[in-house]
């Protein structure tokens, strides 16, 4: 069986979930505190994806970290089904909540400084590019266990 | 070799085209018909990639039903490859554009009624669940073209 750089159980995969776990938490770290994000659906929907990326990629980074340690690498197809299936979706959701972030914080700086004082709306923005690397990273492990999928 | 159902040449696959195409179309006219939508980035955004689905979609209908009709489907793997690369990767590019639109319009429809009077917000609404539909025929498309492609 041959190894796919970057699926579970590898070092690569280890980096992609410690990454993804990074961005995402600086991302909705920038969002939530101090700023009143609860006034605008999208920003609430991006608080929310991000609560639900963060443990996944976490769990993930274990798994992978000690599948590493302990050189046995996780080979059930139901299981490898379920963290791609999981990855998909996260990952859809992930760019879903990164295009309103952005969308939305755009739209707030082009319509005159009342509604957006320019502190908070720059981290809105750094926020927004959080998510959106946190997108890129999850699409990569999405891509990479789906390959792995058929040669098990 | 196997048939997937809803990939290129076939009855399937010509429905699915054909779906995007009245869907990105209707999408396309109810943002540009006598609205201004030019003022945000998001709604000029969705009208862009809007006019790259239809030509895609509209070419790919004509080449599923010629193939329909004269019963000799595209197997060629490199054309195979460019299709499926191609759907995915404007199905990411359709979710992008519905996920902004969607949210911008949310957003003026609660930040009071002095920007968006409520008939010219009520077609937005529409425009954006118009892309919704497209994205969810086009992922439609990608996956079936993604799967019959091993089988090459």
């Amino acid at each position: 069986m041959e190894e796919v750089p970057g699926s579970v159980g590898t070092s690569g995969g280890f980096s992609l979930r410690l990454g993804q776990t990074l961005f995402s938490s600086a991302s909705l770290l920038l969002m939530s505190l101090g700023v009143e994000f609860y006034s605008y659906t999208a920003f609430c929907y991006l608080v929310t994806i991000m609560g639900l990326v963060i443990p996944w990629s976490f769990t993930l980074a274990l798994v992978d970290g000690y599948s590493v340690l302990v050189k046995c690498p996780v080979r059930q197809p139901g299981i490898l089904l379920i963290i791609a299936a999981g990855d998909w979706v996260l990952s859809v959701l992930t760019l879903a909540a990164a295009c309103s972030t952005a969308s939305v914080v755009d739209l707030l700086l082009h319509s005159g400084g009342s509604y957006c004082p320019p502190k908070c709306c720059s981290r809105y923005q750094l926020s927004a590019a959080m998510a959106f690397l946190t997108w890129f990273l999850s699409l990569a492990s999405a891509l990479l266990n789906l390959w792995l999928l058929p040669s098990l």
